[in-house]
C-alpha cells in the first residue's frame, strides 16, 4: 500500500506539543477547539499539527493502525445528473485504487453539510471531496488544519487554504457567446444560477465578460437558481423580454429552459437558439442535439481523486487550485441567421 | 424521543445466551458467525437473538446509549434518476423524521455491497435501506438476524424475512399491452432487465401474462439488462425485426430507446409508437410526451422509510411485503392505428 509510509510517520500529540512548547494537555484542547485556549495559541498549535500532518481525534488515531479505506463525497444534490455524473466518476476513480465510497447529498442546506461532515469525520472515513457551501466554510477549514484529508471540488471557498479542483467557464463562455453573434442571435438571455455560490458568480461575470469581449452592450439576466424550476422561470420571463437566445447557467436550468420551451411550443433551432449547461447524454437526444458548454466533470473528478489520494499518502499536490477549461460541444441548437 | 421504551428493554448477550441454554462465549460466537458454533445452533440463537430485538456487535451497543440518528440507504446506481430519485425521496422522508441520511452506491457490483453493508453496520447507522443484490442474499438476512434495522426497496430476495417494499409491475404492463393492442401497434418489442434480478424477471413475467391477457402471440422480448446501452442495442436490434412498438423495462433503457430512434430518424408517435417506463421529468419534456408505466418511486420510498422508522422505535410492520401498483400515465407517443 502507497500509504504505510505515511502512516509510520504520523506524530503523535505529544510530538505536535514539543514542537509547540506547550503542555500536551493544552495541544489537546487547542484540537478540541477548546475555548479555554487563547484563539492565536490554537492557531498556531492546529496550524503546527496539519503542517505535521497529525490527526487528532480518537476516530482519526485509530486510523492509524485501522484505516477504514472509505472515503466520503459531499454533494448538494443527486437529482441534478451533473453531481450524480460527479460522484459516479469518484467512485470509479477510488475503486480504482482499492477505495470505497460512502456519498451524502446536502439538497443545498448548510445544516445537513454541517452534519454530513460531522458524521463523515467521526465515523472514519479516511478522506473527503466536498462541493462545499461557504456558510460551512469554517467548518471544512477546521477539518483541514486538523489534518483531514480534503478537496473541494466544483466551487471553492475564497481564501481557503483547502486545494480545491473547479472548472473556468471563461473559455466555454467566450466560444458560446461567439457563435450567437455569428448567428445574429440577439439578444442573449442568459440564466444565472445564485450569487451565493462561487459558480454562480464565475459563469456569470464569464458571461458578462464574454459580452464585453464581443463590444455586445449588456444582454438579459435571470438571476435564478440550480434547479428545473428556476430555468423554466427564467426562460419564461427572458422570452416574454425579447429574448432570441437563451444561455443556461448549469444542468438543471438547462432543463428548465427545454421544458419552457416545449410549453410555449419553440422548436429550439428553428424558433430559437439555445446554449445548454454541462454535456448531459439527455441533452444531445433532443430532436436537434443541444450545443452545450461543458465543465468535463469526469475530469474534474479524476484531478480531485488523484489529490486527496495524495493526501491520503501523505503528498502535499503541488498546485493548490486545478482549474479545469470549460469547452463548447456544438450540436444543431442555433437558428439559422441572415448570411453576411 | 419514539425510541427510548425499546431502547431501554434492549436485552444483553447474557439475555440471549440464558434465553438459549449457552454460555455467553458460545452466544458471542454464534452472534459473530463463528463456524465454531454447529450451524443449526448458530441459526437457533440468531433467530431467538432477533425475536428478542438483540444487537450484537460493538457498534450496535454502543448505539444504545448514543444513536448516530443517520440512516443508509445503499443503491446500485445514481447515473439512474429512478434511484437518484428514489435516495432524495427516503431522505427528505428522513430529514422530516429528524435523521440524515448516507448513501453507497454499488454499480450492480455485489462486492461494493458487501463493503457498503459491513462499513455501514460498522460505522454506527442506526437502519439501512437496501436495493439487494441477490448475491449479497446471506449477508442481507444475517444483518436481519442480529438485530440491524433494515428495509429491502424494489427488488426482493425470495424467501428472505426481511421487509419487502416493491412494485407490481403487472397493472401498468396490462394497460401498456392494451393500449398498444387499441392502437394496432403490433409486434411489439419488449426491452427486458437482467433476470438475475427479481424485478427483471416480475417485469418480463407480467409483460408475457399481458399479452396472454389479451390473446396475442408471444411477441419480440430483447434480455437486455438496466443500461442505456442495453436499451439502445436492444431497441435497434427489436426494431430490425420488424417491431412497431417498443416497451422498455426501466429508466435507463427508455433513455437507450430514445437514443436509438433519435439516431434511426424515426420520429416517436409518428414513426413507432413507444412505452417508456418510471415516470421521469425529463421522458415528459420529448417533441410528444412519452406515455410511461410509472412505478410511483416517491410513494415506494416513503412507504420504506416509514417501515424503517418503525422499526428503530421497535415496531415491527403488520405486513412484511408492502407492494405498490403501477399506475401507466398516457403521452403521446402512440402511432394513430387505423380505425376499427
Amino acid at each position: 500500500m502507497t500509504t504505510m509510509a505515511a502512516e509510520h510517520s504520523r506524530p503523535t500529540l505529544k510530538d505536535v506539543a514539543q514542537r509547540a512548547g506547550v503542555s500536551i494537555a493544552t495541544a489537546s484542547r487547542a484540537m478540541a477547539d477548546n475555548p479555554a485556549v487563547a484563539t492565536t495559541t490554537r492557531t498556531r498549535i492546529q496550524a503546527l499539527a496539519a503542517e505535521m500532518g497529525y490527526l487528532p481525534n480518537a476516530q482519526a488515531r485509530a486510523l492509524q493502525s485501522s484505516r477504514s479505506n472509505t472515503i466520503g463525497i459531499v454533494v448538494p444534490s443527486l437529482i441534478n445528473p451533473y453531481f450524480a455524473t460527479m460522484v459516479t466518476a469518484v467512485q470509479n476513480a477510488a475503486e480504482g485504487a482499492g477505495l470505497a465510497t460512502i456519498i451524502t447529498n446536502t439538497d443545498e442546506h448548510p445544516e445537513t453539510m454541517a452534519a454530513s461532515l460531522t458524521f463523515l469525520a467521526s465515523h472514519g472515513v479516511d478522506g473527503i471531496i466536498c462541493v462545499p457551501d461557504e456558510a460551512c466554510a469554517e467548518q471544512l477549514n477546521n477539518l483541514h488544519a486538523q489534518g483531514m484529508p480534503l478537496v473541494l471540488i466544483d466551487r471553492e471557498l475564497t481564501g481557503s487554504p483547502i486545494p480545491t479542483v473547479i472548472s473556468d467557464p471563461q473559455p466555454g463562455m467566450d466560444a458560446a457567446v461567439s457563435l450567437l453573434v455569428e448567428h445574429h442571435a440577439l439578444p442573449i438571455g442568459y440564466l444565472s444560477g445564485p450569487l451565493s455560490t462561487s459558480t454562480g458568480r464565475a459563469r456569470l461575470e464569464a458571461f458578462q465578460q464574454a459580452c464585453r469581449n464581443h463590444d455586445l452592450e449588456p444582454q438579459l439576466v435571470f438571476r435564478g437558481g440550480f434547479e428545473q424550476e428556476q430555468g423554466y422561470q427564467g426562460a419564461t420571463h427572458l422570452l416574454n423580454h425579447g429574448a432570441r437566445a437563451l444561455v443556461a447557467g448549469d444542468t438543471m436550468m438547462t432543463i428548465g429552459v427545454l421544458q419552457a420551451c416545449h410549453r410555449a411550443g419553440l422548436s429550439i433551432g428553428e424558433d430559437i437558439s439555445v446554449i445548454g449547461f454541462d454535456n448531459q447524454p439527455i441533452f444531445a437526444l433532443q430532436p436537434r442535439p443541444l450545443t452545450v458548454i461543458d465543465q468535463q466533470v469526469d475530469v474534474m473528478a479524476r484531478q480531485a481523486f488523484t489529490v486527496l489520494h495524495g493526501l491520503l499518502a501523505g503528498t502535499q499536490p503541488t498546485h493548490n487550485h486545478l482549474v479545469t477549461p470549460t469547452i463548447l460541444i456544438q450540436g444543431d441548437s442555433l437558428m439559422k441567421g441572415p448570411q453576411p
